[in-house]
């Protein structure tokens, strides 16, 4: 299985946005041909189309950031799922740390995904509540603790627990969904270690996002997750 | 004062996205090239940046359905306003009856839209609640009663003295912001009277993003907002 | 095992207040006094201090609806679990789908309900949402499709396979769990099937709470819980 | 006029709950048996009826932290105003920089509470959120800058321009609503230059609540506030 590196845009100002979000996405397709990995790119809203413009002809996704659970019609300001097919992505990523989703809305975001050929990322804040969106049957659950977010100290090494755990009880209720690790990561060391202890990827964004050479980060990354992989 | 129609695109599913939003906003040119009003469209955050790649080289405005009360930063899912300043938005649309604001946000919003140089559409579902906003100085305050939302009826006709009240109460605190009608706004006739009642024009949705043409149904409401101001 | 009659008061005016409440937590009183069955009463948050010294010295369990996924401190208009134990509570209902709750807050507070020795009724609008916070180890779990609350057609009589699907989807992941049969409960053949299709009793609102004999409808629910128990 | 002295509980623990709430009230007692003042104790909901039974027989009002901006019926762990109605209490405190809540659902908050004979102490975060509740005609209005809140350094001392802008303000809108002043609040002195300022009293919350002695700091305000008014 090919290890994923899935960046997480955020709202970083200015990096997030225009040019910056534009010159991300070129970094990444020069990631991608040099390095056999999947790539999943996660921009703000604003940004989706652009992105998805720049990407087009790889095999690199575009996922959003969130979508509302909520119905089309009379909604002003929110964005359900048949709006976000319309642009084109790839995916969606829900119920991340700073988006926390009720129970009920991750069920009927995760069912209402898979109709429109959508596939879900769905964040969750620790071992136990990975396992229970994983019962949801997401595409990708990445688990990450939320008091590690941003902080450069990652999770594989600070509580590579968390990662066991995580592998542990998630497969008791869910043997096929991928498993990321999130939070803190920021080296190619990180990427590895996170490989290494039962998943098949990472859930990045700083480190990237605010990095003065996002390309070298990535392909640092990249190298490390294949190392892993391959070993 | 030129009359203002300005058209919230909600999330209408198929009507609001992809070609279809696209269309709308042609036709709204050709609207625009035959008619002198200003013409405000608020798509959903997915769709700005193809609206406004249509309607650059006019005077059209494209506003936001909604922008977040948050800094920029490690947020995920939402759009500050420094983001939504990179798309080339020239205004946003805050506090609408179907995605409602705290008074605090609504306050940060406007002050922050203003050092951004966007313009603020605030909405209000009663009199009282437009002089509230209107304290909070936007650009433009639309009075919708969330009753006669999306009914065709309009609340020029059903209830006008919610008109010549909100202009009533509003222009005891604020002498110059612009105001204008919402709810149940489907004719000619409806836009008609909501400017001889005191307002600069309208806000209108369904009955023009579910129109089977919606050219004729905007070209109508230009014709007549432009016959009651010149009157 | 007994069965279990969980009361959800909600917010009936004037049924779930003052007097009446009083007087629906005396007819429990009587219900318990002649049946052995475990009886919940969970009335609103300020009826809570009325209602536990009204059934002090009986063995009914009363239980809040709703308790706030925040730490004690400068926090104004909320109810932290520290708080709510102060009451003297035995229990909390959580993510009732009238009051919904995020994934991680679900998480939180029951860790923190056991930690302060309070039952945890978590409730789930689906069998794979009931089996997602079952992952999570509350005391009872509760499965109410949202589109039968409050009908009065019951779930059990329409859609009986919600129960079993329930039982099947939270046993796998969850074997001590108490499973309890909602919405739309308004008899005691519906409480007999409830039981007979697997579960161990029944979470009723306004079949009590709005009847005009409250102490009759209990009675007739205890009476066919035991029956079907004991078949 | 009677200086107001407005005691914000929060939800300190143990300070706000059980028996320490009860001090707290009879420490109030003491003081307005002692001080010509208008007092306000504002408990959190789980503990009104205690606090009103102590208050009992005295003119000492009790408002609840919060109130849901709900019809009665079918919500679960939600207080409407009719509920919270039938515990006796005099008022309700909305909008606090802690439970902030939507302009639409303030509006409604105040008319329901005017036609239950509930008053309403409406708080803002500036002069101009102020002024804009004002213009909902709330009995009283309190302006807090929320960084201030809790801090031990008063409005009053750090920013007197907030409450001398904010009396401002909201004078232009409003003719007859009280203001208060909060935020750090937290000796007499503090008190007396609220009044001097041009409020008519304050909102306090820690430097009572979480005092060694509620009773000696309640009375310096007492004391200070009275001096104020009748210099």
């Amino acid at each position: 299985m090919k290890p994923i590196l899935a960046v997480n845009y955020k709202a970083y100002y200015p990096h997030s946005f225009g040019r910056y979000a534009v010159e991300l996405a070129q970094a990444a397709l020069r990631v991608r041909r040099d390095y056999d990995l999947e790539v999943i790119l996660i921009p703000p809203l604003t940004e989706l189309t652009r992105i998805l413009d720049i990407v087009r002809g790889s095999d690199i996704k575009v996922y959003a950031q969130h979508v509302d659970p909520l119905e089309p019609g009379a909604i002003t300001g929110f964005i359900p799922v048949e709006g976000l097919k319309e642009t084109g992505v790839h995916g969606v990523m829900l119920n991340h740390s700073e988006h926390r989703l009720k129970l009920a809305d991750i069920h009927y975001l995760i069912q209402k995904a898979r109709r429109y050929n959508l596939e879900v990322l769905a964040c969750a804040d620790a071992p136990e509540t990975g396992a229970a969106v994983a019962v949801l049957e997401p595409h990708i659950v990445a688990v990450e603790p939320p008091e590690l977010i941003g902080t450069g100290v990652s999770v594989s090494k600070a509580k590579p627990e968390v990662i066991t755990n995580s592998v542990d009880l998630i497969r008791r209720v869910n043997k096929d969904v991928k498993i990321l690790t999130g939070a803190g990561i920021s080296t190619g060391e990180d990427v590895y270690m996170a490989i290494k202890l039962g998943t098949v990827g990472v859930l990045v964004a700083s480190a990237i996002v605010k990095a003065k050479d996002p390309y070298a980060v990535m392909k640092e990354m990249a190298q490390n997750s294949i190392r892993a992989i391959e070993e």
